[in-house]
């Protein structure tokens, strides 16, 4: 991946309405995904949309999922389905002085691409790994190993990115400039997801520690940032 | 609204993985929606689906959003388009003893219907005050009324919940009973979504007042218990 990368624009993925807040090159479309964990996923069966929220991650121009929706919306596993992914950071709400100037801040990306089921071997053992330690780095080597049955059990799904658009608004207040002067109070009230104080086990044998390499998901941290640093971390490239 | 009223249950929104986590009553799936303002909505264009975050609101059993991104969605304005507007809580991930075992808590909402633009007048007016007021109870009134040109150049998009499905997890660790031994360390970490410190706009003339009505909107808050208590202000139900 070069700096400058950026993924093809067209109907599909170019940023209508506010373009100015688009973005298409890799290395904004990656660093939005890279501080998610939760997307959206929007495919279609027999005409009917379908909305679902997963888990993902990002590996390359790649995108990888659980595949427990699988049943339903991967009937067609050699050709693969088109299908959408999006993650959204829900950055403010922005109180205007008029209806129309209430807004949000946010970082969302838009991915399109042809989403599959993951067949080869080691493609998938490698998926399987990284499902757990992209997001905990090194856990899995710490866990009671993955077992033939359960590995049958669990599908993945991958998705090449084809297209793919990033929209950002962070303005924060944009009123029409002769309303700044009227007595309305006006203001953008930040939102946050953070990290909650961890709930260890109660049925863990006396003497288990917290692993360090769960440092980063500490109490007050903002996800994001944990997220971000967890991806560097385990596909070893600068946070 | 009665308390015991369900949406009704087909192949489309049935919970067919972990169908023990599967709700359809009204009560379940309203307040679920009634805890968020940032859904996702896949629509199809062409046999492409497409995933697209939007702030909405409930009214009954219709969804409201705005239409930003109707320009490219709505084609057909008289008979609907079908979509799938979605909400996800993200409330924790769960670190098991196994990789299979790695899981999240979360509780969801899919719904189901024919998305068409709010062509009616009254009930677009309605609808421009609501997707201010519901957030911010009482705020419209405060606001510098919204003009005709503003009016015309907002588009307002409904669709009445055909089918909805609530999915829920929350049971966290959920290990096989003969890992509960091992020597490994297993956590629940709670994720929150919580509201920062309001930032008032730097341009207010001298002595302009934050209203009352934000009083929910306070630093440190739950986003979702702020959303609940204003659904419940805005529409004068019990919170």
């Amino acid at each position: 991946m070069t700096q400058t990368a950026s993924y093809p624009v067209d109907a599909t993925n170019r940023v209508k309405r506010a373009h100015e807040r688009g973005a298409y090159d890799h290395e904004t479309v990656h660093l939005l995904l890279d501080s998610a964990m939760l997307a959206h996923v929007a495919y279609v069966i027999d005409g009917q949309p379908f909305c679902t929220p997963t888990l993902f991650w990002r590996e390359g121009t790649r995108l990888y999922w659980h595949g427990s929706s699988a049943s339903r919306m991967l009937r067609n596993l050699s050709k693969g389905e088109p299908a959408c992914l999006t993650v959204t950071h829900f950055d403010s709400v922005v109180l205007g002085r008029s209806a129309m100037h209430h807004s949000a801040d946010y970082r969302a990306v838009m991915a399109f691409g042809q989403a599959r089921l993951v067949s080869d071997p080691q493609e998938k053992a490698q998926a399987l790994t990284m499902m757990v330690d992209r997001f905990f780095p090194e856990r899995t080597a710490l866990l009671r190993p993955m077992t033939v049955q359960e590995s049958k059990a669990t599908s993945v799904v991958v998705m090449e990115i084809e297209k793919a658009s990033a929209k950002i608004r962070d303005k924060g207040i944009a009123d029409d400039e002769e309303d700044y002067a009227l007595p309305i109070h006006a203001e953008r009230i930040p939102l946050h997801t953070v990290i909650g104080t961890p709930e260890p086990c109660v049925r863990m044998p006396a003497g288990v520690a917290r692993p360090d390499t769960l440092a980063e998901w500490a109490d007050g941290r903002l996800l994001e940032k944990t997220l971000r640093r967890a991806y560097a971390s385990a596909y070893a490239v600068p946070a």
